[in-house]
């Protein structure tokens, strides 16, 4: 047995791989967490920042920081490109390799499009921070552009945001940008009136908010409606380009559009050379741990779990920052000598989506919450979840000021101007 | 005569271009500000979002929003390629062009590397938003960098930063800069320790802040010194690179380096087709109206202007305020019929500039502050300037914040990542 300490080496710094190297802060290993970005975002408030609400600064966290007074955890920017299972090794991009002896696989989800990737680029996601500052770009690009456009046709083009995909991400943003145009930006435009705006949100399935309770997805189709949210339900979109969107039998002209239907695993599963789920996931035992690599685990939304019914872990948040508690539970039994079985238990907080700035939903199961109250419940859930104070202050004021005022804070068109995107200027190019 | 209403077309939504605006807003006319970017920026606390205290909402305001109780100013994003004076028009880069009956060019200035214009890619400089985070981004990733290289070559030269110019811009910089390597990431590397940050502010003449008075570049030279900065004077740099800066006989390994030594005007005089100064401004007459051309005016950086004694008017914000506001007073005289000549007065309110997170230079003639006091007049003077409440709160808070706690809110590395910078995706391509 080696008298060097037991090395766990995460790699995600997302809930999944925050919550793991966390909950072995305190334990005798050493830890190191691999990330391709600096910092932890606050993924339930991107829409936020893609609609002008808050900056990127307030939901987002240098990872580094975060982890700063955990003695026993080194933190590495780097882009992870295989896993050597054999030699319980990482690899990464220089061709470096990290040795562990415990592995936890925390890298998160893409976006899918149904085997179209040729939609992704006019219809970008909503998973990172370029991604948002991507939307808000176009979002406000598109109203400058409209306020120059004597066309009729073409201005009701660009006046018009679609989005797809009605699960949580997709119903928020749709409350926000109808928002956005009709509220923030009245009076401010002198040929063309913000009312002119279109935000069409369109769903393959039969009702919003899927994977929520019956009652709520009605509440919700009601409220959208009610702040002139356009929504098509039972409609597939079998064509994306740069002109606009074909759903069903129609073809709705637009500039902006947004993906929120679909997404699949990180390559979790092809760097361990398993057999992937349908949506890339890597199937995992019971106590998260790969069949065959007990010392690895995979936790989040890359990780195939099954719950007690039979039905799938959700892709949310929670999930994964549970599942990387697991994995570290797991991990610490281990190095105490026992060896009874833990399996992952997967407790369902509830579901939560905003519509708009005064309506919320809220499902804990026990009780469901609706309208004004439910958005202060929401409201107050989310700051909490922020990872530190100083972001929860500044978060709050933020919300209080949009609030009272009507007035987003963070209306900014960059990366880009009137010209088109901006060169990027960098030692080694690009940007 | 028309009956028309007399059209003033603005080009330029900075200090200039928008004092102009706001000082014709009651007048009887119809304003039309044209920007390339659809913000404001506050260019005196970019630094502060180059070195992650500030997040880039925090300093720039959309124009429209700035000025969305002006009935009589219509906004518009667009890119202007030149002006037709004998039509009397603005050209547009879709090929439309815009009326005018009195014209304001208020675009600024742009870097300028003394004729080397590679040197560019290797040391940008710091006028626009996505300066700042370019250089937040080669800040922070040096570190990250670093901290995964055993080379102690190759580490000293990643730590390294270079500054170029110590007028008020790099001695601000310069200062930010070794505060948040030592202070702000104290603690948070476990290899490299932010100590071994050098941060080296290289200048042409034969002290810092040239044009401010001979005892506050002393002590602001002795305030650099203290903080840990290497302040090379009456050095010339020959040679910029990927690998480096050679200045006289040295030459210095570092892969950050910041352009803050030059800057040109914008091509206004070329769009006018007149003679420019050896800084490529136009030459204005007392009024600030163009020789021959008595209804288009050139103000603020673009502009070259003496004042009694000979001295050029300075390129600061606040000059290019007076500018504006007295275009606007020389066109408001003419609908009013009156003809006496209006000469422009500049009034040097000021010169200021702060060191670190505790020191300052202020410079109002009749008196003179350095130290603790001073900076605390340097951040009133410069929340009061901030365009609105809200951001008076915000960036007040943000700096109590960082005073307090030490800590800097705005460390992202964005639009790129241990990758490299992150394709972008736009429909149109690039970003």
């Amino acid at each position: 047995m080696s008298s060097a300490k037991h090395r766990v080496v995460i790699v995600g710094g997302g809930f999944g791989g925050l919550s793991a190297a966390q909950a072995l802060a305190k334990a005798d290993v050493e830890v190191t967490l691999i990330d391709r970005r600096n910092h932890h975002l606050f993924q339930p408030l991107l829409y936020q920042v893609a609609t002008a609400s808050l900056s990127t600064a307030e939901i987002a966290w240098p990872i580094r920081h975060i982890l700063r007074k955990r003695d026993n955890v080194t933190t590495l920017l780097a882009n992870v490109t295989g896993v050597d299972t054999a030699a319980q090794q990482v690899l990464l991009d220089d061709g470096s390799a990290v040795g562990y002896d415990s592995l936890i696989l925390a890298t998160g989800a893409r976006h899918a499009y149904f085997g179209h990737d040729d939609w992704e680029q006019f219809a970008p996601g909503l998973k990172t921070l370029e991604d948002a500052t991507t939307i808000r770009r176009k979002l406000l690009l598109a109203f400058e552009a409209a306020e120059r456009e004597s066309d009729p046709d073409k201005r009701r083009a660009l006046l018009t945001f679609a989005i797809i995909g009605a699960g949580p991400t997709g119903v928020e943003m749709a409350g926000a940008m109808i928002e956005l145009a009709r509220s923030s930006l009245q009076g401010e435009f002198k040929t063309i009136q913000p009312n002119e705006a279109r935000v069409v949100l369109i769903e393959g399935g039969d009702r919003v908010l899927l994977n929520f309770d019956q009652s709520l997805s009605a509440y919700t189709l009601k409220a959208l409606r009610q702040l002139g949210v356009e929504v098509e339900l039972g409609q597939m979109v079998s064509a994306i380009d740069g002109e606009g969107v074909t759903y069903g039998d129609k073809r709705l002209a637009t500039h902006t559009v947004v993906w929120a239907a679909g997404v699949a695993a990180s390559p979790a599963a092809r760097w361990l050379g398993v057999e992937p789920d349908r949506a890339g996931r890597v199937r995992v035992a019971p106590d998260l741990s790969v069949p065959g690599h007990p010392e690895i685990f995979v936790v989040g939304d890359t990780a195939s779990i099954s719950m007690d019914d039979g039905k799938p872990v959700p892709g949310v948040g929670d999930a994964a920052k549970q599942g990387g508690r697991h994995a570290a539970r797991v991990i610490n039994q281990r190095l105490a000598g026992k060896t009874e079985p833990l399996p992952f238990r997967y407790r369902h907080a509830g579901d939560l989506a905003t519509i708009g700035k005064q309506a919320a939903v809220i499902d804990f199961g026990w009780i469901k919450l609706t309208g004004w109250m439910a958005w202060w419940v929401w409201g107050f859930a989310h700051i909490y979840f922020l990872v530190d104070l100083k972001n929860r202050i500044f978060v709050t004021l933020s919300w209080l000021w949009i609030y009272l005022s009507g007035q987003r804070r963070a209306r900014l068109i960059t990366q880009g101007d009137a010209n088109g995107p901006a060169p990027i200027k960098e030692v080694s190019e690009g940007d």
